[in-house]
């Protein structure tokens, strides 16, 4: 089945204390989107790669692949209000209309691994969701009090998540809702059904920072390949 | 009130690519449990320091601090099977019977605010557990099935957990539950209520050779301090 990967780098970054959005700061000398795109175009050069940018950055992004002399190919669409808005108009310019991955452009540290495992259930079963346990004692907070929780069934949400072309599109022709946070959420709102896969620890999404500090030196050490 | 630490270094480290546990191992060029008791001497000179320590380490751990020059005064104890056991022979230690902080050996990375958050909130209220938020998408696995989980309330659990003494010691004397993953867990049980307090994201636990790398990069740039 023929693959597609959008990668999501709308955000303008407010959590940074910096003013580049996050996706352009620089990882080991080289834009992390750069970075994210690369996994993907090692992990298959044939695939669709489509790139939701912030409208005003499209000229930045072109100015910086010279820079960089980054060659991958690839489509650049607009990123919208909310991350639901900029994959709706993502999935608007696929043109493979098989299997779709959608990532965070800040997720450099994705392995080739996940990203084949997550292709290969979706292939499957419609629907792969990457995860990872949670390695910290868990409590829900309520008001003053709050309670321990059995951390063993809790999952760590990442990307990429992977679906059949078909499901993400009839999933996305829903109304926004706010309490989306990922995609998992959007399709599941549809009806259909996720299956968890098994992500790596190291796909931090870079959000502050110390994330950007840590996804290099885990880059400089080949901790994620 | 008098404070006192005890710092859990019991852990024998199955899960690091390396012999040795993880509280000896180098950060930045000292075994990570000397930054660790570095944090809560700094922190307070006058505190009273408990380190529990495998058995098998008592004399490498000595040797180590005399080739570090490691001049903290504190005092040691070995090691249970279990962290309740090893937490319970170090509370038969403690002179100062007022705050006592439980704090793991291998979060080096625990900023100088919150140890004071936690001794503050404990003063008053008995209890202080520093917590963050869940930055995931959060959820909840059941056989093939999982469901989509409001990460909101959700809080990942840190050290120092910090006690009145007297609560520690009454909790303590329960008997060990194989649930027990903390000593909010322990003192819960005890039918004490807990209060959440605001944790450092930096403040993480090494177990891996990645946490170890993660843990030296903050650290070389002051992250946590």
């Amino acid at each position: 089945m023929k693959k597609t990967a959008i990668i999501v780098a709308g955000g303008s970054g407010t959590r940074m204390k910096h003013e580049l959005p996050k996706q352009f700061l620089l990882l080991y000398g080289v834009p992390v989107l750069m970075h994210t795109i690369t996994c993907f175009y090692t992990y298959d050069r044939n695939l669709e790669l489509i790139i939701a940018l912030p409208k005003p950055y499209r000229e930045y992004w072109k100015d910086l692949c010279a820079e960089h002399g980054f060659e991958i190919n690839h489509a650049v669409v607009d990123g919208g209000l909310t991350r639901f808005d900029t994959v709706k108009n993502s999935l608007a310019a696929v043109q493979y209309k098989g299997l779709v991955a959608v990532h965070d452009g800040v997720r450099p540290l994705v392995s080739r691994a996940v990203i084949d495992r997550c292709f290969a259930v979706a292939a499957e079963k419609g629907i792969a969701i990457p995860c990872i346990p949670v390695s910290e004692s868990l409590r829900v907070q309520n008001g003053d009090r709050s309670d321990p929780v059995d951390r063993t069934p809790y999952r760590l949400i990442q990307t990429p998540q992977v679906f059949r072309w078909e499901i993400l599109q009839k999933a996305y022709e829903g109304e926004y809702l706010p309490e989306f946070t990922d995609d998992a959420g959007v399709v599941e709102r549809a009806g259909f059904a996720i299956t968890l896969v098994e992500g790596n620890p190291e796909n931090i999404k870079i959000t502050t920072p110390a994330d950007l500090l840590i996804a290099e030196v885990l880059f400089k050490n080949n901790i994620s390949r």
